[in-house]
């Protein structure tokens, strides 16, 4: 006991409901105390590593930190104008229903902040358990300071789980005095939503060598053009002769005011067999653009909002210049300009660290997941249709080095109905570790990120990709391809050191997808034709969607032996049979982790915090 | 605040963890008091109107009330003959893996008493949430007494959730010291279960007529069989001429010392087209039975251990006697004499109150669920396998009254591989009401239970039967059928007013399921043999069991057309068209209430309670 230091408290009839109450004072005191405290305190900006603009505009901006071993996010809102207060939370894929919400609203004379949750008509409500904790408030020249913290789990069901991967952020500013939580209306809100991955790994920088150069590769002062979406295409090209390199590292140069402009940014390089790829600068879905570009695939860097440098482990580097590599580059610039800003002049782009001193390994690129075919299909009208891309272990034991290889990033991409996309790492049957996982992943937010663990694999382990997919707003099935209403499962894996394994998917065997085919056609009273001569598509696009034929689709995925890609090259096969393959089998799953909730004696009072801001503007 | 009362703490440099340590100090002190405090006061016996012997012997004996506007039970654990100490506690299905366990235990000097839960692997730990809450311990000549209360829901995940139906009690003695919870060995315990309904229906008992009388059928002194589990039946017959009375009430007359032996008793009136029938005193097993007892079915009495009295609403009673009514009763008993006792005379029966002075409404019995056809299978090793009987809007807008029928009471019915049954009513489309729900059911325990709310039901309602079962142990197919290998799922709902419907149950339509083998015929590769001229049970049994095979089993039930029985009695239907019927289509279901949790501040500390109970016997 440490209360020794305090008065003895002397009370005999003291009934249980009163000591309660008196402790649930006490900590209300304490905490309008530690608010106050906090008020002058000025954070260091490098107390919040990471940094990203809520709105188009750039009037708030958010910064924020991720401690680890306090399993709990550290925030810094920067509100430019404070109003009459505004919303800041989370949601499942940022809707502003059944979303989980810090709110600062102002009466006109007093401001409150308080822990809230919106239902599924997007009301507010106060949280009875009050888990993003004030931490303090300041007043500067460029406008108000909020710090608080939120535990990744709070055990609390109304809030939202922080997890890996994509979290969808949202904001909403108050333009008029509320007089109380209730009484704010969401959906007349001028809000938005911004997506950003919150748990950054926890990465030490490894370190840099003494001849490491720098290269840019950026839009040449291109005019932003002043429509809501733009992919700006530019080529680049290295000098004549240019040696072999290994790219070390890379970050983003965004140009000082377009920090809310510039959505995502990649440098591709093109292929080797042409000799010269012509220039270009402009809209990439212009059709001024040669149709040569589109051989300007292969990755060497990524960046997307929210994200910060990107390094090599130590042992690796990203192999670039040399005989058998292209000299040709191409920058593509995602430009979101929701508020079709006019003139805007932009010179953004990747910034390339590279070192002639080559490192022990190069590092190579792997595509996880689904074969690019229509014999994978999702049927219309799913909430969360999930299918599987299978990386066996006949391919990882023929094409990976005895001792192994290191994943240590991983960018997932779908197209439009992408909602998850998980890869679990098996072995001898056994999920043994997730390798990258995104259970609010977006299209719209594909970055390269770095795992908070790099994962062994080894030759003989399996590799299995799931993808979640909605397609509640189609009215035919959705099959695999490469077309934008078409679907996608990959997860490009970077890892060393590189191998011949450039791709290692799978699809459902096409002879029991005909099975599936004749078996809708014969146990369905409908008349359908599926006549063996119509593609693959076409029979899709002609079943009559039943609960039937839905969920035995389901069934024949998890079940039908599937044809493998394990390839040099996206043509060239490893020797060996790769059709009529068996399904990994799993006798134990990873189990969901149970989160961990803040210890008991933390809770706070569902009772908002006074706060002393002034006389807010009108 | 109401804290006024006691001395004002003047604590300057108290830091939260104080705060909350000395709270639960606090907390702590208060409890030890209101555990002496409540040692002298001994509780009247209508302070626990339910009570059931936990053991054979009648060593442990459990009383209880259920307080609704509480959520919560009070349990008066009566122990004869207390060693070193007892668990009590609750589990799914009566397994002490993962079960909520009160715990006395003693050191040999000190008894403590504590919330604890056990692992998967029998292992106890202490509760980090106290929800088990002794409220008081007093010695008398007949033993010790406990007494504790338990809410239904404790938001504690690893506490049980008293749900309606049937709860698997588990005790437990402690026949050595132990000096700790952890030291207690659960696998090493002397110990059992006892299946009781704990949520009893708060029902107020109807008035009864002055002109009531009664009427004992009971076993003529039987002397109970030496072996675990017997079937009694006795042979009783009404006196001739008897006229049509109501039955409006009937009780449990259980003979004094047999209360832990005999496990339950029915009363079966016996089909009214045979003139009379044999006397009988005997197993029900026996070869000596006469055949023609088999038409002895319809129940008029169901009791089942820890059941009470059972009232039939004021408006109405079950119609015996008078013409077209058989004279003969069948008394079946189901003793269970685990400790195989020897030479224990019995003349336990059920006591019938009636009156001549009919009531409003004759009562009616209605079968609802699966027809008993081999078309409804489960496959081998499934954990939880759903099989759902329909009585479709088509019927019931056809055979029942404008005005509706009431039902009041439910047994719920299945074989061995029987765990869940759930019957829902539906209208339009969405489900509106629970009619009998048991997420705990077991076939050894299967009372008639009054619905905690009568549900109306009107013509165009649906009423879905959903059964669960677990043929893990099984290696072949579980078909529909009488067999005791053999599955069935039913309702039997009691009711008012009486109507002609017997009997409203469905099965798949036969030539659905001839597709689905066919089917499996076609599309596994193994070669099954599945000819026309093969009795449906043989398919099944020759299916193998793969995962495909299963899935499509499941989607076949959830998706084809039914073969309705829609019956006068069990073998003429009602005029229409029956079969081919689409299944009942569900827009809207059912949300699980969310259980309300105890109010926030009611923790108790995670720390046994001491209890003085003087010198324990050793």
């Amino acid at each position: 006991m440490q209360n020794s230091r305090s008065q003895p408290c002397s009370c005999p009839s003291l009934k249980l409901r009163e000591v309660a109450s008196m402790y649930f004072t006490m900590l209300a005191a304490f905490l309008v105390i530690l608010v106050v405290a906090l008020q002058g305190s000025a954070p260091q900006e490098s107390d919040f590593p990471y940094k990203v603009p809520l709105d188009p505009q750039g009037l708030l901006e958010l910064s924020w930190n991720v401690s680890y071993p306090e399993q709990a996010v550290h925030f810094q809102l920067l509100i430019r104008e404070l109003r009459f207060g505004l919303l800041f939370g989370m949601s499942d894929r940022g809707e502003f229903e059944n979303a989980d919400l810090a709110v600062l609203w102002s009466d006109g004379h007093n401001s409150y902040f308080g822990d809230a949750w919106s239902d599924a008509k997007g009301q507010l409500h106060m949280d009875s358990q009050q888990d993003y904790q004030l931490l303090g408030a300041r007043r500067a020249p460029e406008g108000l300071y909020l710090l608080f913290r939120r535990a990744f789990s709070t055990c609390d069901p109304k809030d939202y789980l922080i997890e890996d991967g994509t979290v969808h952020l949202i904001y909403g500013i108050l333009e008029k005095p509320v007089h109380s939580l209730q009484a704010i209306n969401v959906s007349a809100l001028h809000g938005g939503l911004q997506r950003v991955q919150l748990l950054k790994p926890n990465i030490s920088i490894p370190e840099l060598p003494s001849d490491m150069k720098s290269m840019e590769i950026t839009a040449p002062d291109v005019v932003i053009p002043s429509q809501e979406t733009t992919y700006w295409c530019y080529m680049a090209e290295l000098p004549e002769g240019f040696p072999k390199h290994h790219i070390i590292m890379y970050e983003p140069v965004v140009t000082a005011g377009n920090e809310a402009l510039v959505h995502h940014m990649e440098v591709f390089q093109c292929a080797a067999q042409f000799d010269s790829f012509p220039h270009y600068n402009g809209p990439c879905d212009s059709k001024m653009k040669p149709d040569r570009l589109n051989y300007c695939r292969h990755v060497l860097a990524a960046w997307a909002m929210g994200a910060q440098a990107f390094y090599y482990p130590e042992e690796a580097g990203l192999a670039f210049g040399g005989p058998g590599s292209s000299r040709y580059l191409r920058l593509e610039i995602h430009y979101h300009n929701p508020l079709v800003f006019k003139g805007r002049r932009d010179s953004s782009g990747i910034r390339l660290y590279y070192t002639a001193t080559l490192r022990p390994y190069d590092a190579g690129i792997m595509e996880l997941g689904l074969v690019y075919s229509p014999v994978m299909a999702i049927p219309p009208g799913e909430h969360s249709f999930i299918l599987t891309g299978y990386c066996t272990d006949k391919c990882t034991q023929l094409a990976l080095p005895a001792a192994g290889i290191r994943i240590f990033a991983s960018q997932l991409h779908t197209h439009l109905a992408g909602r998850k996309v998980v890869t679990v790492l098996s072995r001898d049957g056994r999920e043994r570790q997730v390798v990258n996982a995104d259970r609010h992943y977006s299209p719209h937010f594909q970055e390269i990120r770095m795992l908070k663990e790099v994962v062994a694999v080894f030759p003989g382990d399996e590799l299995i990709t799931t993808c979640t997919y909605n397609t509640e707003d189609r009215s035919r099935a959705t099959v695999g391809g490469f077309g934008i209403l078409e679907e996608m499962c990959v997860n490009y894996v970077h890892y060393y050191p590189q191998t011949q394994l450039e791709l290692c998917k799978s699809a459902v065997d096409p002879g029991y997808l005909h099975r599936y085919f004749n078996l809708v056609n014969r146990f369905n009273d409908e008349e359908i034709c599926m006549c063996p001569q119509v593609s693959v598509p076409q029979q899709f696009y002609s079943i009559p969607w039943n609960t039937f034929n839905r969920d035995v689709l389901k069934s024949l995925y998890g079940f039908a032996p599937i044809s493998m890609h394990c390839n040099k090259s996206s043509a060239v096969r490893f020797p060996g049979e790769w059709e009529k393959q068996p399904l990994p089998r799993i006798t134990e799953r990873l189990r969901m982790p149970v989160p961990r909730c803040p210890p008991a004696p933390e809770p706070q009072p569902a009772a908002p915090v006074p706060l002393n801001l002034g006389q807010l503007r009108r």
